[in-house]
Parts: C-alpha cells; sequence; structure tokens
C-alpha cells in the first residue's frame, strides 16, 4: 500500500471515504470567528481522506450559504469565496473521497435538503451497512430519490418523521437516534439546523470523530469544532477534547457542547473501530483514542521485527507512510534504518505511460533506486500494508537490479481477505493478493528472499499497547468477523 | 425587446423558460435510429428557449443514460457523447433558461428519479402556478427536498402513490393525471418509464408542446418525436403532425402515438396559450397551433400600422427579432423597408463595459447607425416590444445623432404590466415602463417623435388572422387577467 | 458567402485577416483618456475582422505594457486587465484572423521588439507580397526567425539599419519609409515607439486605414485614433477625420497627427483598394474611401437588378449579410423583399454534426424555412457572393422543399477565379466553383432556375457610384490582374 | 530550504533553473525507439528542475515537431501527443524554471529558429554571466530581440556566421564553439539540426550535462540520451555512460556519440560546478561527477555532527529533503533517528491563507507535530540549507509547543550570503538571513538553543570524500569568490 495516499493514487490499494468539518462560534453572531476560514482550515488537514470534491455550507442561525466544487479544498475555495460568500456563525464541512454514488458534482457534500422543520445540512463519512434494506423501504413510502448515495438516504431518514411522531416534530435530537437505531453503522455524521450543530458516531463508532475547542483571548471559549480526525487542530489553533463515544449524539451551540443523546449498540454488536484508521488512512500526528496514530505505527514495525526477525544489513521503508513502522522495525532489529527509494512526486494518479517501454518500467519513474545503500546489503524493506500486491513486486526487481544481495518483505499488517462493507474501497476479493498467491508461493511469487506479514493479534496488540490483543476493533476485512449482521 | 434573443441576453426584457424534446424509436431495439443525435440536434432548434444548460437521457427499455452540462448545446456534448455513451431506443432531452431554482448543474434537466416503480427521466418546460402550496404538501409529509425548483415538486408528486393507489401502483398514466388534476397550468412534460414515454401538456394549454413523425425508408414510421416547437423538424427530417391538446397525456412507444388520458381543466379556467410565444418566444418558423410564427408577426406589423400609422419616409425595424414586424408594418403603410441599424453581434450578455465612456455609449457598441439611410429622413422604427425602455431611448438617440428627422417608435405588442406566474421572467412590476411613465410621457421620456404599442384587441386579431379578437389565449402580462386562480 | 462571416464560420468561404486600431491621449501624462478601453472598443468593433486573438499593448512613453490572448477581444480582456495592467497614453491593439503563421499564442499581435534603438509595438493587417524574397534575405544576413510569419519579417526589417545609415538611426520614419519601399503591398501598419505612433499604408492602398480624432469637453481634441475601419467610432466617440492614403506615414503624438513621409507606388503599380472590403468584409455602417458600405451594397444589388432581372414574386436574401443587397435588388425589380429562411444563430463553427443524419440536413439546422412566404412563389434569392457553392445548393433545395415555385440565384459580386497574394485566405483555385463548374450548367448543379452573377463593371459602377467604372481597386480574385509583380 | 522542492514552493529558498533532455535512435528512421516518449519519461525525471513549462521538439532529420504549455511535464502531454504529433528519429525536450524572462508561454523551450542553414531547436539550462554584453552586441548588429530571454541570445548567436564565416557555414560545431567563446558560463545546452544533436556543457561546468545509452535488444545499442542529471535512466532503461565534459561539445547521430570540439576555459577561470547541486537541486539518486547525490548528503550530515556536535536525545529531518543528512548527523553521534514531523502534502504554492487566524499558524497547516516523539526530549533538528529563514523559525516555535526539551538547529550546507549569477535564482542579499541575523544572535532569533552550519571546507571535505577539501566548485554564494569575472 506503498502508493496510496502519498501519491494520492490508490490504484492499488484501499481507500478511504471521506472527512467531516464542522465549527460553531461562541456568543451571538456576529462573531469575530471566521468560521469559513477554520472549516477550511480543517478540511485542508483531512485532505488525506478524500480529494474528489470538497464543500462547505455556512449559517448565520437563519441563511445557509453553500459552496461546492470539484477537486482538492485548495481549488475549490477562494479567498473571495471563504470571506464575501460563506459569512456565518456555525458551518460544516466536507472532503469526499467517492465509494458509492459515482464522480459527479451532484455527490458533492454537505448536503442541504429543505423539510417541513426548516433546513438542514448533512455531511458524513461512511457507508450505511443496511442501505439496500433502508434504500426500499424509502421507495415504498413513495418518496423518490435522485441519486444511489447513502447521503440521500440518511436525508430523506431524516425528513421523515419519527414513529412517535409529534408533539415536536422539529426535535432533531430524537429524528437523530431514530436514525441511528436503523443502521448501526459506519457513520459519522454533523447535522446543521438554524444555530445548532449535531455531531453523531455510529452506535459501533466504527468512524472516527472527534471535538476541539478554539480557546479564546481571556478564558473562555472563540468556539468549537468537530472533525474525523484531529490533525487539523494544531493548524488553527483548537484543542483536542475528546473522542465522540460509539452511539453518541452532540449537539454544539453558541452556548457550548452537550451530550443530546446516545443510542446504545445493537444486542450481538460489539465496538468496532476500523483498524486501518491506524495502520493507513489516519494521518500520523493524529489522536485516535487517545492514542497518536504514528506511535502505533511505530509500534506495529517493533511487533513485525518481533513476530518475523530477518537477518538484514539495513531496514528501509516503502516511502513515505512506512517509515514509522521500517523506523520500530529498525530499532528492534538492531540494523540501521537507511533510505534505498527516492521517489518522484510528480508521478501521480493521472500520469500516463504511453508505451511498452514506459509500463515495463513504471515503478521506476516513480521511485529511483539509492544504489550506494543497496549495493551488496541485505535489505528488510518494510511496508505498511500490501493489497493487491502490484506495486511491492518491481520495487523488489528494482532494488535487485540496484545491487541489493537479499530483499526482506516485512508488512506492518496482516494480510486483507475480506471485502469491506463499511465504507472502505477494498478492491474485489480475487484481487487481493492473500487471496490469489499461496503464503508459501508469495515470496517466489513477489521475487523477494522472504515475506512476513503482522499478526491479526500482533497488530491489535500494537495498537493497544498492551501484550494481549484488545476488543473494540474491526478486523472484518483481516479476520472476515464483521460487527453486525449486514443488511441488518 | 430587441436585444434579448438576439444576443443571448434577456438583460432588458423577458425570458423564456426551456425546451423539451423527446424521441421513441419504431420497432424491436436495436434500431438503426440514432436516438442521441435525433435529440442532439432537437435541442439545437430548441437552443432559443434557453441557454444556460442542456441534457439529454437514453434508455434501451432498461437501463438509463444520462449526460448533462452547463452552457449550450453544442457545448454540452460531443461526438464520443453522442455515440458511445447515449445509446437506447427512446430519450428526452431538455435545454433550460432557468426562472426559478437558480444556475446550477444540480437544476440540469432531465432529471432522473428512483422510485419503487422503477427509474423516471422527466423534462418540463414551464413553472407550477400553485407551486408554494404543493411544495407545503410535500413537506409535511415528510419529504426531504433538495432544491426550491418546480422540477422536484413533479418529480416527488409522481413518485407518491396515487389517493385510490393500488392495484397498480406503476400506472404512469394514472399518476400523471393525479398531477395534472392538482395543478391546472402551466407546463409540458415528458417522461420516460420503461420504454415508454409519455407527454403532456397543461389542462390550460399554457406552454406548447407538438407531435412529429419521422417517415422510414418505405411506407412506415421510423419514430416518433415530441418537441416545445416545431421548428427543429425539417433538420431531423420529421414532419409535423399536431399539438399535444391542453389537459392530453400522449403515450408514445415503439408501437406508436395513443392518448393515454385527458385531464379536464378546472371549471372556472379557460384555454390560455401564452400570447408571447407568437411575439416573442417561438422561433419565426415554428407552428403554433397551426400557425408560421412569422406570419402572425408579419399580421402584428400590419395590425399596428392600421392602428397607429406614421407619416414617415422609410420603416426599420429594431434587429433582428423585429424585422417580420417591420416589413408587414411597412407593407401596410406603404413607406419602404429599409436597414437603420447594423449589429455587432459580437457584443453579448458577458460584454465588459469597463469605463464612463463605454456605458455612456454601449448602445453603440451593440449597433452602428446607417446613416445613408437616416439623413434627413422620418423613420419609424419597429420594434416587437418594449419591457424596461432600456435599451430603445438610447436607440432613438443613435438615429438622431446620425441625422434621422424624425423617430416614431411602433410596438408590435401591447404594453407588459403585470408579473406572469407561468413560467416567464418579467422584470419586477416597478420596473416595466409601462408602469413607470405615463402614456402621454413616454415619447419625451424615449426622445421619439411618436409611440405606439399595438393594442391587445389587435394583437389577439393579428393572432387569431381574424378581424374579432380571439380567445384561448393568456394575455396576463398585459391585461391582469389571469387564466387560472393563483395559489391554486 | 452568406455564411462567412455571419456566424464566425469561414467554412466556405473568404477569410480576412486582422484589424489593427491604435490611440493616442493629447497632452501629457497621465491624461484623463481611458486608452485602453477605447482600444478595446475599438477592437470589438473590428472584431468582424478577426476572431482568432487579440492583444493591446499600452505606452506611458517609456513602459510598454502588453496583454494578449486567443478568442475574442471579449473573452480576453477582463476589467482588470484594462484598468490596472494597461496603463499609458497611447497604445495599439490587433485582432488577428490567421492566415500566414498558423494559430498559436506566439502569432498574437501586436509584437513587440527590442531594437538597439529602443522598444517597439508592432501590428498589422495584410500580406507581404513578397514576402518570400524579404524572407530569405533576412536570413542570409544571420538573423534567426522564430516564426513563418510576416510580422517577425516586419519587425526585423524595422531593426535593421536603412541603408544611409547614420547620422540618425532612430528616424522612424526613414526606418518605416525604407521598409515600404521594399515591399508595397498589401498591409496597414501601426508602430509604437517611445511616445509616438506610426500609422501607414501600403504604397497601393490595398488594406484600408483611417484617422479619426476624439472631441474633448472644451474645444480642443482629447485624442486621436486610428483604425483599420471607422465603424468603431460611435462606440467611442470619435470622428472620422479620413483615410490615411496610400503610401502615406502618419505620426501621431501627444501634440497631433502629421504626415511623417509618403511612399510613391512603383512605377507599375495602380492604386489597388481590396473590392471584396465593399462587398463582404467591411462592417456595413464603416466608410471606406468616403462610401458607407451598406449604400455600395444596396448599388450593388439594384445594379444586379438591371444586368440580370428575374421573373419574380418575392426577393430574398440569404441571411444576413445579404440583406442590403436584397433590399437593392427588390427595390429596382419591383418584387417585394420578404424573409424566406430564419437563421439559428447557436449554429457556428464548432458545431457537431454527428450522424448521417445531421450532416444530409445541415443546411436545415443552420437555416429554417418560412413556409407561408415561399408555397407556390417565385423567389429570388440574392447572396452576397458565391465562392464554392457548398452552402447555397443545399437552400435551395430547403427552399424548394418547402414550397418555392422558382428559385433564381442572383449574386451580388462577380464569381471569384483566382488566388489572393494579398492576405486574403481564398479556397484554392480548383475548390471555386467558378473553375469546376462551367457557367451554363451552373444553375443546374445548384438545383436553381436560374443564376446570375454581378458583372465586374457592375461592381465597379456600383462601388464607385457612377454609370462608368472606377478605377483604383483590387479586382485580382475576380480578374487575374494583380496590383503587383508577384514576388517583387 | 525545507519547503523548496518538496512542496513545488520555492517560496522561501533557492530555485533551479531548467532540465534538459535528448534522445537520438541508432540507424536508420523509422526506427523502433519511440523517442517522444523516451523525452517524456526524460523530463518527468527532471521535473524537479522546472515545474513551470515543458516541451519537446522531434524531428525525422527533416521536418520538426513541436509541442511545448506551461504547467507539469504531465499535463502539457497527452498519449496523443506524443504518439501521433510528435513522431521523428531525434528529438530535444525541457522543463523550465523561469528566472529571467518572466512565466509565459513565449519563453518555452525549446525554442525553434529558422536559419539561413535550416532550422535549429535549442533547449538549454542556465544564464549568461556576460548576457547583457551580448544582448547589446546583438542589438547594435540590427536584430531585433522579442524577449529579455538568454535563450534568443543563445539562437540569435548561432544564427550570426561566425568570424571566419564560410567556407561552410552550416558547420554548427564552429558555430556552438564560437559561441562558447563569447560567454564561458553557466549552461548546459542540447541543439538538434537535421538529424543531429549538439550536446555542450559550459567550459566552467558550471551546469550539469551527463551521457546515456539505451541497449538494443542484442548487444549493440539501440539510442542515446543526453540528460541534465542522470536520475531519470532507471526510467527509460537507459545506462550511464559518462558526464559530458566542461567546455566539451558531443554530436549525436545515428550512428554514435562523438566529440565534435572542445572549448578550453578561459586563462583565469577554474572549474565550477555549482556545489548546490549537491547540497539541494540534483536528486538524491542522481550521479554528479561519478558520485550519488544521496551518499554526499549523508556525509554532509556526518561531517556536521563532526564540526558541530549536539547534546541531544533524537535527531530529526525537516522533512523531507534533509533527511538524508540526519540520517549521517544521528549515525555519527549517536542518538536515534526518528520522525517529529509530518507533512501535508496537498499544502503548495498556490495555497491560500485567507485570514490572520491561518497565517500565524501557516506552518501547523504544512507540518504536524508528532508530540510522541517530542515530548520531554532534546532535539537535533537537520536542515539541508537555511536562506531567508523563514520557514524554519516557525518549525522550531511547534516543536517546542509540542513539547521538545531542547532544539538544536543543525544545517548540512554553509550560510548563503552572496548573490548568483550563474542561473539560479537566490533571494536578494538583504533577505539572506546570513546577512540580516549576527551569527551570535541567530539562535536567539529562530528561538533555538543552539544553530550551527557545516563550514565552507566541511562541504567541500564531503562533497570529495577526502579529509582535505576538494577544487572543481562553485562556492560563489557562500564564499563570494565568482569563477569568472563578471560580464566578462
Amino acid at each position: 500500500m506503498a502508493t496510496a495516499r502519498d501519491d494520492n493514487d490508490g490504484s492499488s490499494g484501499l481507500r478511504e471515504a471521506c472527512g467531516v468539518f464542522a465549527c460553531v462560534a461562541a456568543g451571538a453572531w456576529p462573531t469575530h470567528l471566521d468560521i469559513a476560514h477554520v472549516i477550511y482550515l480543517g478540511l485542508v488537514g483531512l485532505q488525506h481522506r478524500g480529494q474528489e470534491s470538497a464543500g462547505i455550507v455556512t449559517s448565520d442561525g437563519e441563511c445557509f450559504r453553500s459552496h461546492r466544487g470539484m477537486g482538492l479544498v485548495n481549488q475549490v475555495f477562494t479567498e473571495e469565496t471563504l470571506q464575501v460568500k460563506l459569512k456565518g456563525n456555525l458551518g460544516v464541512g466536507h472532503t469526499r473521497y467517492s465509494t458509492a454514488g459515482g464522480s459527479e458534482i451532484g455527490n458533492c457534500q454537505p448536503f442541504v435538503v429543505h423539510t417541513a422543520h426548516g433546513l438542514l445540512a448533512v455531511a458524513h463519512n461512511g457507508e450505511l451497512i443496511n442501505g439496500g434494506a433502508l434504500r426500499r423501504q424509502i421507495l415504498a413510502r413513495g418518496v423518490g430519490l435522485s441519486s444511489s448515495s447513502d447521503s440521500e438516504l440518511i436525508t430523506q431518514m431524516l425528513a421523515w418523521p419519527p414513529p412517535g411522531g409529534e408533539p415536536d416534530g422539529a426535535d432533531w435530537a430524537a429524528r437523530i437516534t431514530h436514525l441511528m437505531r436503523q443502521t448501526p453503522c459506519a457513520y459519522s455524521l454533523v447535522i446543521m439546523h438554524g444555530s445548532a450543530l449535531y455531531a453523531a458516531r455510529d452506535p459501533l463508532g466504527n468512524r472516527p470523530l472527534c471535538i476541539g475547542r478554539l480557546p479564546g483571548d481571556d478564558d473562555g471559549d472563540e468556539g468549537w469544532v468537530v472533525s474525523s480526525e484531529s490533525c487539523p487542530f494544531q493548524s488553527i489553533g483548537a484543542r483536542y477534547v475528546r473522542d465522540v463515544e460509539p452511539g453518541e449524539i452532540v449537539r454544539v451551540c453558541a452556548r457550548g457542547v452537550t451530550t443530546a443523546a446516545t443510542v446504545a449498540r445493537p444486542p450481538a454488536a460489539t465496538p468496532a473501530l476500523c483498524i486501518f484508521e491506524y495502520v493507513y488512512f489516519a494521518r500520523a500526528d493524529s489522536l485516535l483514542a487517545g492514542q497518536m496514530v504514528h506511535t502505533v505505527r511505530q509500534r506495529c514495525g517493533r511487533q513485525l521485527a518481533l513476530e518475523s526477525p530477518a537477518d538484514v544489513d539495513v531496514v528501509a521503508a516503502v516511502p513515505e507512510s512506512a517509515t514509522a513502522a521500517a523506523l520500530g522495525f529498525a530499532a528492534a532489529c538492531g540494523a540501521p534504518y537507511v533510505e534505498v527509494l527516492t521517489k518522484n512526486r510528480y508521478v501521480g494518479r493521472s500520469f500516463i505511460q504511453p508505451s511498452t517501454r514506459a509500463r515495463a518500467r513504471a515503478v521506476a519513474t516513480k521511485f529511483g533506486a539509492l544504489t550506494d545503500n543497496l549495493a551488496g546489503r541485505r535489505v528488510a524493506l518494510v511496508d505498511d500494508s500490501i493489497v493487491r500486491g502490484t506495486t511491492i513486486a518491481p520495487i523488489v526487481r528494482l532494488l535487485r537490479d540496484a545491487g541489493a544481495a537479499a530483499v526482506h518483505i516485512r508488512v506492518a499488517s496482516p494480510p486483507v481477505r475480506h471485502p469491506c462493507y463499511m465504507g472502505i474501497n477494498i478492491p474485489t476479493t480475487h484481487e487481493l493478493i492473500a487471496n490469489r498467491v499461496e503464503s508459501g508461493r508469495l515470496a517466489a511469487h513477489l521475487g523477494a528472499d522472504s515475506v512476513a506479514y503482522l499478526s491479526v493479534g500482533g497488530l491489535l496488540a500494537a495498537v493497544s499497547g498492551r501484550e494481549d490483543a484488545a476488543d473494540g476493533y474491526c478486523t472484518a476485512c483481516l479476520t472476515g468477523h464483521y460487527p453486525a449482521k449486514l443488511e441488518w
């Protein structure tokens, strides 16, 4: 998975599905807080979670202002858009990587929907595990749907009166609670109505969501933010407060943050934070459940060295996301960490490789071998994950051509074998190398001297920081144990 | 209104709201008929009805293929899109001029909507006279609406089961009938479902819609088309068959054209074809209710000359839409028709007029005076309509500067005084020159020697071709008599 | 040639080569005159002479500011570019239709060139009749040329010291005189150096160029303009002063307009204004040699009716450039002028005609027949010119399909038979219909009942306004008599 | 200089000036070698040397085909352009970072120039040290120049006949020799004429240039390449042969590579390869004068640790270009290498920072602190260079905010103090932090506990790999000793 996030490529690996960010200013409007700028910077910090489109909707408590577009956050928004168009004292933002729904401007979030009780803006990350059943139910009511996206299911479910119905149809916490009871995972949601914001995390806690506060000049608060990850907080001067709990519905308004409701897990279900957030999706400087992602990745590398040591002269990483694991591996195995590959950062997703010549050497267009560090040396090459295995084999060949005496592949996560129904795009089952190539033949297949993956138990131990493996994580793509009944 | 359609401008006048076009191939799929090309050419022929966006949805009876975009028909579609993407044996197309709903890609038609009984594609022209009430009713059901457009009201009303409901919820003629009973005007609709097409015209017949047939190589039919106007028929080799009748729902499938249902007018309402289709909106070579628009316009000019003759040396038109009326006027009054203005066709809507210098002479940027035809002559300057009167005054000044001895303005339609609630964008009431300037002072206000409008009776006589005025036309913007109760 | 200028197409006819416009403010800098706006509006008025690219270079007497781009004048310049970037008290502008040189940004004019005596900006219209010989001469000196354009020949010839050389190498009138002695035609030039502007017309006067003045608030002048045609003068408030004479070099600076030099015609050459400026290229409201173009075109129509009358019921024009001639024809022949074709202005150069269906009826996509004016009538259809004859035949068919009893084609200019070496793109000789089809068979070839062209003598008589034909015009493309030795 | 190459930014540091690449196929045309693809991949590998524009010109020995455009190599070329348009058996390519000449399409290289002896295509990297004098000389001859670029000086000097002149004016090696005698540095040139390519490096060897060969299927050669750096060779399957020597003119044709001429250094001048190629410009996997750049950078880090050790807990790099030096530093000082900053790769040159909030924390938008690796630790932070010092101070603050107990800055190159006249954009003298802040106050100024630079002697020792410093490098920006007389 060396190539996915780094080069905005994803052609050979897993893909994330979206980041959400929201901000509410303290006090009465107009406040000094430049809401649109804060959300813009928040989305820039979540850009790694989706590069297809971006959008922001702001509100002054009555009127919504919206701007959405295809492309990077920085391409979608201009200074003028932020300063002139997107006024308000609260707002929600979204950056999208398409999973279901296709790549069209109409799928850009946040969605704005008119309801009998006023306008809503909705942004979400994830996928409804029982989306098919919910869809049939909504259509059967006589509602027309304009897309095949889960987002529209969410907005129509919110618009529909909850069963108890009145006295107060506009009780949004009740409507969100009703929605969450119908679908246990996987989503993080931010919903704006009037001058209040609701942030909710699915009852299983599969998708991350956390809360930060913006300190004011005096001791008070200038505002609050909600974000898929904590990594953008430094750039806006926010402080990490806590994660939104699984099943929790948080209400944020000008007076502060409160828990509006909590939806319990379905009986048979277990807490299930996606473990690949640690392995791959989240940015290294984010805190997830209180742990820094970079530190977890170093521990994965160390655990891997304990499980599958290698007798090598040097340890190296497939640049750039595997560096933390490689440093952990090197520290544990005693061989020095070196660089063996340089990366051409201009070779990305849209790179054309027009001729046979180019395709045969595509990996050499993206990576250059640092021969002085390779010649005659035995190398442990650490990658964070191997999904389809299409990139790693030519890299091994490149290292051998540059003189490596041996190449031992060490993968800081277990093999991916099963589909994800919770919003992560995984190649189809037969494309996964762990399903295509028998483990005993994998080293030969990849041209390596040996290949070893981290064990599931080892990964859980590294994530928890304890020797015994932790509970509470979704490992479905590794184990086939899904956290909730499909089509629940 | 000299400037509106001609230069794709509309900044100073009325604006049309959309053209619809549909085509169904005879016989089983795949047919020889190149559906997408036919619809493309149809939309090009309806381009004068809307230049903001265009879209086509085709179907092979099961699968829908859709392509929509902002801009002219010719900018939205490429050869590849038509030939490769938009396969099928029936399809609907739309070209849009925004009225309600704003200028966004999300408002491009045709809309595609998922219902409990399958996919629908819907394109319409017009505006629902009781849109506000229908909207409140739909929201109250618990349906969320993603826009403020009438199109979404139509699709949600079609998706909603009709009151009688089952046994056959998928009876689309019944659903369309139900829709039409709830709103008497103003719309032409084309709806595609499965392998059938439904074309409907509002019970008052306010918006035009007609049927053509494509003759096959032998005596049979190759297919059928439905169009807002007949003008594109020549370009696709179609023959005009008849208008869709007010309130009629026509069903078109591979076996032919049938009347599926007819919805009666509400009790108090009268037939009400928008009379401005003749005056201004429709293309000169279209047949409306069996009459060629150009001929009606000539008759308007002749009638105007009878009502308000002018003692002049020459008769001229404000280019280019008023030429037919000017020729009619000239023939009736005996003075020769000449050109007095040349037009710079590169000066359109987006033309920047950066300085005071430019704004002061904006009209001279768009029009050049042909001084040889003006010097020392008394001119009757015929325009098809005057709405805001902002263009005609500087034109009069231009003609005087070029030496005209007298300028008599003759307007081949009555003064516009009232708002339209049936889909035509009319400037707000206080912008209408007929409301701003007392008729006795109008000539002075415009700098002309005299000003005369065609009378309402004269217009109706010209439209009907008889001396006594005809019934069956909506003249609400001229008379304030609306064809249906507002917020019905 | 009905289609060329009207729809920005030119696919079937002649093409013009460029417009030049320049402006100098009176008095010391900074003046009140908004130079860039004046030139911008001037170029908009010359847009019919070239739509490929546009550029403006302004000067404050020391520093040049330049902005050029592909596309229409209105697309190339923004308000900000005009107001902020293009400051100065004099400037030159250009709008281009590519002939030699290809369609690239590098060919956009005005050119700016560094010389030993400072910066020059040069814009020109036309083509050097002995360009090949001049090119070889410049290369032989050891100068590298970056393009195959005549513009670069002009700038390198101006940079090169004239033979007499010093004492004053910076005498630009002398350098321009030297240039003009080396090449007799065909060009109009504007050259900016320091705070002075030079405007020159080739010794044969093949290309037009005229002078206007901008009156100030008091009795004085606010500035002066130089333009390919006079038509933009109204839009900037300028008054036509006179044409630049053949061979004249005019110097314009803050103190006024003076004749800097006059270059005599080569011995054997005759004055030779391109007669197609009257027939086709110039805008109808321009004055050329003191005559309004529209009036000349009316006279062409009248002369044509005298030479080749037609026994018809109605006279009509191929829209839109032939209207003036048709009105002249109708007046002379006594039959009424009517419209028989409506034009779809959205069908232009880039229009795709994807299928056989479309190509077969391409003319019906562009033109709609007004059947009421055609049914059972004999029509004289006037066009301003027929070059390749590819458009007129399908138009005749369209009129017959619409019911015309007879169609007599009348062309208000003589047949084009010979290539132009003076800057006008003419289809290759064998594409010209006059060379392809014998005159006796032309009517049959075009499907018409008769075809008649205006005679050369008749054209010259119409242009001169006298019965005997005038001298002083280039008719090479009609007669094969070139005004100067080729490769002179 | 952490930010320059990495993020395509350069807003705070040095900037490179261009990469050149050329390829000639062995044997007669048409060959199997896909010339355009090879050059395309070569330019992609040189993309770090210039991201403003790119161009390729190919030749089949007679006809040139050219394609140039603004933007990255991958944006300028499409598969179709490479396969259909750019045919040939030899070609030259260029990727540009503007120094002199401004950012315009007209400055894109390669330049194509028509001369008396045929077409030339010219691409170069560098700047003529005596460009001003050469320019005046060319203008004085009477040649007009269309730009202020050195490239045009080169093409006009090549077009001008050399003094000896005939018998053979087309002797290009003689013309290039003559050019090189007039200007000693700094440039690498590739020139294409007919079916031959000339590659030349300035007599002082300031700019790099090397030769590779493409092995054929059998033992023979398929072709040869010339490149600014060797890093693209792996991606095209080429093998590094040797550097072009200072002053050498290499001729490459279908029969192979020969030295056509060698131009001696001017008397007082010394060999002078730009030492910043090792420090910063070249890609880590390139070989310069036979040494791998990454290895030299590691040695710089090691040498720095010996000169200026630091008592720290961890060693870290400013990502990403300083990693090699940091690893060298860590190995020499004994403290472990860790990551302390993560980088947001989506924050680049065009990033908007709309508000005061954003600007105050701009560095936190680009970098995230990995707090677990910082808390309570003393850090040696290694950067490859500090030019203006505007980025490093906020990074230090970021590390302290994240808990660092001490921050010691170590810079793996000496302070930049003097301007470059050889083609590298260096901030003006008073912007250079080494000139603005006294060295004793620098740590305080930057908020660090200590700051130390590598010495000039240490850098030369690291570059040479010997303890005593090497000759042959240009250190003018560090020492003020220029390799050639300015305005020579």
